[in-house]
């Protein structure tokens, strides 16, 4: 096996987020849960894009903005996600490979769009995120490059991938290929309803031992311990994975490996604009650690600065200089 | 003559901008003169969108930034301008709609792609704007509604319109309206490279009595007088309009009406993130003071509270509830 040329090999959704203020009562009126995220068809989007207010557009993902995150760290990231022939898709391919990051997925013709993800934030900061997937969804196992897999440290995969059917396919095939190179497999939960959806192939995931590193928030672990109880979901999931890291808001995050665990506070933040991409930030910072070889508190720390940086603004990509930011706490 | 039913028709460019950080050694590769604002063709636009950092996307366009301004101040607004049949016309459609204001014209078809503005700021929060018209630069004369034009009490018209050929023909048009309807007309001098093209042309509106509220700032005033003495060109010029504004970046602005001179200071800004859209939510603020009745002095604190919003966060429309911030100041 050959060293790794890459630090991680990112696959999510590849979208751009429309992002505008909301209220609850707006939430309510439309149905939303706060906080969550669900799947819209088109004319669903459509129709909520003509209700909400005036927005921002901002490439975002779960997964492509981890390799964002861990691109201003200075590390060296590949992604794989469908985008659309279109000035979205545009939007999405110039980001990313400005950041330095190789994304060579050619966009898709037809008549899908790109994936967009409209996010009401509202005053308290809480984001609430609504998908149409357009493109995105039609990720084929024919755009998985076995050898930019292989050359990757980390294979980094999103649990919001489970819900279209081709990309959910395709994770299998990336698993074995990256497992077959040696590779570590990381893994974002996502979010409740997806474990809702697809909590028996993560179990599975778990269970078969494909799965390094497992990022989660409180909501997504106890989902996917069947419990309410946080610490019983620690406790139930944590022997099964080698690393489990979980974020927990303002209360800070915790890691489980083998029998040790290590818990940081949340970094302070003058003022909490807007959570998206809090999760995909954290683990960004997190596995910039790791590569970098620091030590589970530290890299917890790395992830806490990074987390902090993208909840004080708008947008779910750093603005801040991260790499200064992290150099300035740790050194 | 009827009363009038909005208080500002606006004709503008509907352009997108692409915002993104760049260094001053950037904008010196790439021979920007720091500050301005160029025009770009369609293969400069994709040329410099490659080397460029990653952005966000939002709308904007200076007259389209003064009437969201007034909109998000509580009155009732139009605009006039064209976009194409793209996502990125969708989306300034949408956040010009959502604020409320009147926006009718049709999306055009064929190849001309959405205006945009490749923004690049600094650290220093300056920007200096790249500007590919596409569809706008083909706003027809047929796109002015004269009985929209008309329902307004002010028609307020951005000097960017003089670069394309068909919206300078249409502008003549539009002022005819206006005066017939007893409407007064604003007219923004826009940029300094503007006057330099069609300094002519402005002066043979000035001149002819025709613009009743002029907007500009140090730059474009000593530009528009062929002086380097500011007082100067003051003194020059606020004799042929009714009344003249003028920014001056962080030493406030100034008034003149007849005789009578006016002055504030800026309001403070605890950092100055990104300059776009300074002057024409400055402009947007004075106008709305002039709608509301308030004195000169009020309408320019009103234009400095508005400024001051829109420098302190990237982006050229308010992200703050501005109607707030100005009950706040002025009761």
């Amino acid at each position: 096996m050959s060293a790794p040329t890459l630090d991680v090999l990112a696959i999510g959704n590849a979208i751009v987020d429309v992002i505008a203020r909301a209220d609850d009562a707006f939430l309510a009126a439309e149905g939303m849960a706060k906080g969550g995220m669900q799947l819209i068809d088109a004319a669903t989007a459509e129709g909520l894009y003509g209700r909400m207010g005036a927005g921002i557009e901002a490439s975002g993902g779960s997964a492509a903005n981890t390799v964002a995150g861990l691109a201003a760290l200075g590390h060296r990231c590949g992604f794989i996600g469908q985008v659309a022939d279109d000035q979205l898709g545009a939007v999405f391919g110039h980001d990313i490979r400005a950041l330095g990051v190789t994304f060579d997925v050619a966009p898709r013709g037809g008549t899908a769009p790109t994936a967009r993800c409209l996010i009401l934030v509202t005053e308290d900061g809480q984001r609430t995120m609504n998908t149409f997937l357009g493109a995105s969804q039609f990720l084929p196992e024919a755009a998985l490059d076995a050898d930019l897999i292989a050359s990757a440290a980390i294979l980094y995969l999103e649990g919001y991938l489970w819900d279209p059917e081709e990309p959910r396919a395709a994770m299998r095939k990336a698993i074995e290929v990256a497992r077959a190179a040696g590779r570590r497999i990381a893994f974002s939960l996502s979010d409740g309803f997806v474990i809702a959806r697809h909590g028996g192939d993560f179990h599975s995931l778990i269970g078969g031992g494909l799965i390094d590193i497992l990022f989660a928030n409180e909501a997504e672990i106890t989902a996917l311990a069947g419990t309410d109880d946080f610490e019983a979901a620690v406790a139930a999931v944590a022997p099964k994975v080698p690393l489990l890291v979980v974020t927990r808001g303002a209360d800070g995050a915790i890691a489980v490996q083998g029998a040790t665990r290590t818990e940081v506070g949340a970094e302070p933040v003058a003022k909490v604009v807007d959570t998206t991409g809090a999760g995909d930030l954290f683990a960004a910072g997190f596995l910039a650690g790791q590569a970098q070889g620091r030590d589970v508190r530290a890299s917890l720390r790395m992830g806490a600065i990074a987390a902090a940086e993208v909840i004080s603004h708008y947008g779910a990509r750093p603005e801040a200089d991260l790499k200064a930011l992290v150099a300035g706490a740790l050194g």
